[in-house]
C-alpha cells in the first residue's frame, strides 16, 4: 500500500486500486534513459478480448483540451471493445495502431467480415520531463504493457506516468477504490495519469498545502497538463449510468485544488466489468441498477479519483528527464505527510 | 457583507455579490406565512430590456434532475433574452407565463411580427419547507421581484430561497464575486439557489464539518435537494467560452463537500454582461477574450461559486414552514464558526 | 386514412398512425372561433399513469430554436413519466402546470415524499393564425385533451395543430407508422406538430412540387415555424437508443424539402411503449434490442416520419385566424395529387 | 467539371467544389495496386501554417460509429489547427503521427514551449476493395497529399476515396458548392469521402433510382459504410455557428436516400476560412453573421453536400481490389443518366 494521506469516509478494497474491480488489470511499459522519460499503460477490463466481450462504457470530457482517440464511437454505442491505454501525446498515434495489429492478431476477421477495431487511448504532454521530439514509444511498447498486466501494479512514475508531472511535483500513475457505503455494495475503483495542476493550489485532504510549498518553489508551471480517470465498477450499470458516474470524478479532481484549466484535458472513461457483451450473440436481459440506488456509487467515484490523485503523488519518486528538468517527488517536499493531515 | 467563512484566495468586489458585475441587479419576492415558504428571484443582467438587447450565454446541465425552462433555444443561440427567474418546483410554468406577458406589454411584436420569447426560469424543490400543494405563486408574484431588483439585495431565506433547504441546515440564495488574478482583472458573479446536500458530508473551507454536525442531528435528508447558479461576468466572452466557465462552477460546488447526487438537479447559467446584442441592428465586430486568458475567470468561477453557497447557509435564517418542519440555520448549530476555520 | 401520398416502400401498422404502437393514444383539445385558432394534443404512451409507470425516454435537438420543457430531466434519467403535450409558444407553462396538477390528484405524495413531476410540453408558434396575445388556453384544456385520447384520433387543423403553418400551407397535425423491414418487425410510429417550412422548398415523394406552387403565392413566409415530432415504438429500446432512433427522424424532415431553418424549432422525442418501468419497484432484468438490429428501425423512423408530416398537410383544411390570415389546404391547391405523384 | 445530375436550385460557385472557398485546397495521395486500394486526402484552409493560423471549426457526430481523430479539441476550442486528413480505418494514427512531425518540422516548439499539435484526421473503412491487413500507409503518405494540393483536385476514386463503396457501387471523393441566395452572399463547399448507403435506397434528385437498380445486383451490401463531410465557407461564423452549419449536411446526406445507419460514421467537419486567428497574437474585434442570416448558408449546405455525394459517385471509376472485389461505377450502370434526371 503507498504511505499517503487517506482520502474520505469510505471504505477502500483490499487493494485500494482499480483492481478491486474483479478482472481489471493494468500493466506497465516505462522508457528512462535520460531524456526518454515516458511509457504506456494498459487498463484491461478483463482477463478476455475485449473485441469478442465488449463492455458497457461512457465517456465525459470535463475539458476538452486533449487528443484522446475513441470517444467518439465509445459513447454512440456505449462499448469499450479494446483495452484503455494510456500514453503521452505524440505517441496516441502509434499506440493507436498496436492495437488494431494486437486485435487482429487475435481476429483476423476485423476489416474483412466483422467490424473495425475502435482503439481507445488517452494521453497526457509529458514534454516537460520528456523529449517527445524523440518519438521514444514504438508499437512493440504497446504489447508488453498489455502483457505486463496485473491486478499489483505499481503507480507512481511508471508507465504512461514516468514523465508526467501533477502540481509542479511528480505526478503519474494513481490508483484507489471505494466501496459504496448506500445502496448495493458494489466497489468503484480509479485509476488517473495525473499531469495537472498549479503547485499553489495543491489542496490535500482539505488542507491548501500548495500555498505553503509554493512559497519555496519556482514559479515555472506546466503550461498543459491533464489528467486521464478511468474508472471501473463491479456494479451493473448502462451507459447512461456510466456517463453519470463519469461527471462525478470532476469532484474529486475538484478537491485536489484544481479547476480545470483552459489548457489541462480533463477525461473520464467509465466502464461497468459486471457483465460483458458478447459479440455476434443474441443479448440477453440484462440487470441494471435503478438510478436512485447510485448516490453511493458516486460518492465512491468522487472519493475514489481523489484518492487515486494522492497516491499518484506520493508513490511518484523526482525523476530528472530532458535538459536537466528535474520534478522533485512530493515526498521530498513533504517528508512527514502527518504532520499536517489526518 | 454577510458574516461567513472566507473561501479562497481571490479577492471579491466590493460587495462580494454578482451585483459586482456593473449592471446586474436582482430583486426578491418572498411568501412566508406559516407552511407557504416560498418565493421568486429574478437575476437581471442589465437594467434594459433583455429581449431587445440580450446577452451572450451558455447552461451547464452538471446533474440533469431538474425542470429549468429555457436551456434548449439558450444554448442554440448562445443567448439569454429574459431576466433569469428561480422559484420553486412547481411554479416555474406560472413564471414562464409571466415573463412572457411582462415582456409583451413591452414588445407588442412578440408573436406577431417578431420572435416569440424563450424565457429562463430555474427551480429547486422548497416542499420539506413549503406547501407545494398550495401552488401560492402567482403571475404577479414575477413583476415584484424584477421591479424589486437591486444591487443590495438581500441572501438567505429570501425570494426563492425562502423554503429552500441545504446539507440539511437552512439554504437559500447566496452570492459572492471574485476578481481574476490572471490575465485581464475582470470579475465573475455568482447567485445560488442552494437547496442540495447532506449534513454529513458538508466541508467548509476544506473542514468536515459535516462529519460532526450530523452526529448530533436526525439522519433525515432532503431527498430531492438541487443547486442552480447563476454566472455574471464583465468579461466580453462568447456562449462557447461561457460553458466553460459553467463548468469550473462545479468545482465550487464540489468542495463543499457535495457530489452531485442523483436527485440534485445542478444547472449553471453564465452570461457576459460586458456588451450586449441590439436585436435587429447589425452585428458590429466584437472582441472576446483569448482562451488561455480565461485561467484566471476560471479560479475566480470555482472561488465564488463555493463562497455564494457559505453566504447562503450563513445569510439564512432559521426557518419553520408546513407541518411543523424546521430548518435551522448553520448559526444556530455553529453559533462561532471563527472556532473552526480560518 | 388520409387520401395523401404515400411515402416510401415499407408497409404501415393497420392505422398508419402513432397509435399501431401498442397502448399509444392521442387526444385533443381545439379552440377555433375567430381570431383563436390553437389547442392542445396529448400523446399518452399508455392508459396507466405515467408517473407511476414511465417510459424509456431520450429527445434530440435538431435546432433549438423552441421552447420545450421537460428535456433536461428526460435526457439525465431517460425517462419519460408524464404524457407528452403539444400546444402552442405561448402556452406551455399553463400546460406544465396542469400536468402537474393533474398528476398531483392522483399521487397526493408527489412534492411531499416522492419526487416532483417533469411535465414535458412542446410547442410551436401559431401566431400567424391564433391570437396567441390572447392567452386562450387555460389550465382545464389539458384535462379535455388527455381524456379524449384514443386511438382512432383527427389529424390536420386539430389539437395543437390547429393554428399551426407548414410550408406556407396549413399544417398541423399528422402521424404515421411503419414496421421495419429488417431486425425484428417492430413497429415505429410518428406525431408531428408540423409548422415548419417555406413552400418553395416543399419537396412531396421527391417531387419539388414548391417550386410550383410559389410561383402562384404571396412570397410571405411564417418566420417562426418549428417541428415536434414525438416516436414511439413497441421495441425494447434503452434511451441511448432512442436517442439514435430520433437522429433519424430529421431524415425524413429533411426529405419533406426543410434545412432545418435557423428560426424552427426542430425537436424529437422518442420513447419505447415496450415495456414501462414501476416506480419504487426493484428492477427486473430487460431485454433490449442490440444495436446492429437498429437499421429497420432507423428506416422505419425516417419514413413514417415523413408520412406523418404529409399526412399534416393532407388531413388539414383551409383555416382563417386572426387579422383575416388565411392558410390553404395542400388540397385547394394541388386537387389532385396523383397526377404529380406515384 | 463532373458530368453529373445537377442538385438544388442554388447557384454553384466556379470550380463547384470545396475550392470555391477561397484559398482552400485539397491534395491526394493514391495507392491503387492489387489488393490494395486506398490512398490519403487532405484538405488544406488555407495556404498557411494551420498551427500558427488556426481556423473557427465545429463537427457534428451525426452517427458516430466512427474513428475519427481530433475531435474532442476541436470542439473545446473551436479552433482547426491543422489541415484535415481524411483516410482508411487503419491508417489514422500513422496519419496522426505523421500530421505531428509534419507540424513539428515547421514549429520546433511543439511540444516544448508552445501546446502539442491536435491532428484531426476522419477516416471510412474501405476493407471491402482494399485489403486493410496490409497496412499500406505510412507516414510519407500524408506529406505527398499535403503538397500535392490544389484547387483543381480530382474527384471519385483517388485518394482516401480510391477504395470506398456508396450504396454499393464505387463512392469516393466528391466536392461541390453553393452559393447562399438569402443573407449576405457568402459560398459553402463541401468535401466528401462517400462510403455509405445501400444501392436499395439510393436517391438522385428525389428519383428512388436505387429501387430499379438493386433489383438487378447482389443483395450484398457494404456493412461498415461511413461518410465524411468537410464544410468550409468564406462567411465569418464562430464555432457555435460552424456547428449550426454542420448539422445541415445531414440534410443533404438524407436526400440521396440514407438513413445513417447503425454501422455508418456519419461525420461532419466544418470551418470557416474567412479570417484565422493569430496564435499568440492579441485577439482583435472579430465580425461574425447574426444567427438570423444564416438560412442562406444553411441552404447551402445541404445542397452542397448532397451534390458532392453525387459528384462522388459520378466521378468514380469502376474499381477492382482485393480478393477480386469489383466496385461498378455508377456510370456503368446507368450509362445516360440524362434519361432518368432533370
Amino acid at each position: 500500500m503507498i504511505d499517503a494521506p487517506r482520502i474520505g469516509v469510505l471504505e477502500p478494497g483490499p487493494r485500494d486500486s482499480i483492481a478491486d474491480v474483479s478482472g481489471v488489470t493494468v500493466g506497465h511499459l516505462t522508457l528512462a534513459a535520460g531524456p526518454v522519460q515516458t511509457g504506456v499503460t494498459v487498463v484491461r477490463p478483463h482477463a478476455g478480448d475485449l473485441y469478442r466481450e465488449p463492455v458497457p462504457a461512457a465517456s465525459v470530457v470535463v475539458n476538452g483540451f486533449g487528443k484522446t482517440i475513441g470517444l467518439v464511437q465509445l459513447d454512440e454505442l456505449g462499448l469499450l471493445e479494446s483495452p484503455i491505454a494510456l500514453t503521452n501525446t505524440f505517441a496516441v498515434g502509434t499506440i493507436a495502431t498496436a492495437m488494431i495489429r494486437h486485435a487482429l492478431s487475435a481476429n483476423r476477421s476485423i476489416g474483412r467480415t466483422s467490424p473495425t477495431l475502435n482503439p481507445v487511448v488517452a494521453e497526457c504532454n509529458d514534454g516537460w520531463l520528456n523529449d517527445l521530439h524523440a518519438f521514444a514509444i514504438d508499437e512493440r511498447h504497446y504489447a508488453s504493457a498489455f502483457e505486463a498486466a496485473t491486478q499489483d501494479f505499481m503507480q507512481g512514475a511508471v508507465g504512461a506516468g514516468r514523465g508526467m508531472s501533477c502540481f509542479e511535483l511528480k505526478g503519474g500513475i494513481g490508483s484507489a477504490s471505494r466501496v459504496a457505503a448506500t445502496g448495493e455494495a458494489h466497489v468503484v475503483g480509479a485509476l488517473v495519469l495525473a499531469n495537472f495542476g498549479r503547485l499553489a493550489q495543491l489542496t490535500l485532504c482539505g488542507v491548501p498545502i500548495g500555498q505553503t510549498l509554493a512559497g519555496r518553489t519556482r514559479a515555472l508551471r506546466a503550461e498543459h497538463g491533464s489528467i486521464v480517470v478511468v474508472l471501473a465498477t463491479d456494479a451493473p450499470l448502462d451507459p447512461r449510468q456510466l456517463r453519470r458516474l463519469g461527471v462525478r470524478a470532476s469532484a474529486g479532481i475538484a478537491r485536489t485544488g484544481a479547476n480545470f484549466a483552459h489548457g489541462s484535458g480533463d477525461i473520464v472513461i467509465a466502464f461497468s466489468a459486471a457483465e460483458p457483451f458478447v459479440r455476434g450473440a443474441p443479448a440477453p436481459p440484462r440487470r441494471t441498477l435503478r438510478d436512485d440506488a447510485l448516490d453511493g456509487l458516486f460518492d465512491a467515484t468522487a472519493e475514489a479519483t481523489e484518492q487515486a490523485i494522492v497516491h499518484a503523488l506520493f508513490a511518484a519518486q523526482t525523476v530528472e528527464g530532458r535538459d536537466g528538468h528535474v520534478r522533485d517527488a512530493i515526498t521530498a517536499r513533504v517528508p512527514d505527510w502527518r504532520v499536517h493531515f489526518r
